[in-house]
């Protein structure tokens, strides 16, 4: 089976540095604490989840020609762990143009279908609604 | 409990547009495909592994005072899934200037610190590996 699209990301930099892209682009990083114009990790497993939730839904909404405009609030929060840091993600997700039944069987169709919510759907600090 | 830290992303575009953070940062995203200097969720995913895992083993490297400098190369595969995609993740650590047994266990102490690796770990399509 042949992927129908990959990418390769490098950090050789720890927190603080450029994440290189295989396709030329970078992500600038750096700490959460930290007060500049760069990204975290929590920013962009959030950007991730976000998007890709994001793109799911629009693309539902093409295909039954739907008027609906959807938007996905991922908040991230980190917490001391025993060892180290973990992370709760909170997705909340509002489609407007639609009610709440076809709003929920809309987002219900979107997690089976979005990879992103597919790989944090096992993990019982991630949680996805309406 | 209170978190530590704490950020918010809003998809409101979908695949193509501006990812908004709530500290003013912003995300440009496009898909797969597009030839363009944005980022995909693919990439967006693939940096949050990469950088939690490079900046846990740089805090483990300077706690054992060892000059060993790691580098975490993530590769994002995309698959049509039954429904919608799926992602293969593959992140492949190398850490010089230490023996390979003593990458192994840096490795796996970084596994049990890392939030991202915490919130993918029950992936059966993630793999961490040396």
């Amino acid at each position: 089976m042949r992927p129908e699209y990959q990418t390769t990301i490098l950090n050789d930099q720890g927190l603080r540095g450029i994440v290189k892209v295989s396709d030329g682009t970078n992500f600038v990083t750096s700490g959460p604490h930290d007060n500049d114009d760069k990204n975290n990790p929590e920013q962009l497993i959030g950007a991730a989840l976000a998007t890709c939730l994001g793109a799911t839904l629009e693309y539902i909404e093409k295909k039954e020609q739907l008027p609906a405009v959807s938007k996905v609030e991922v908040n991230v929060q980190q917490f001391l762990d025993k060892k180290g840091y973990k992370f709760y993600i909170d997705a909340k997700v509002s489609i407007s143009g639609v009610d709440s039944n076809k709003a929920q069987e809309m987002l219900d169709e979107a997690e089976t279908r979005c990879p992103v919510a597919k790989l944090l759907k096992n993990s019982d600090t991630v949680k996805i609604h309406l």
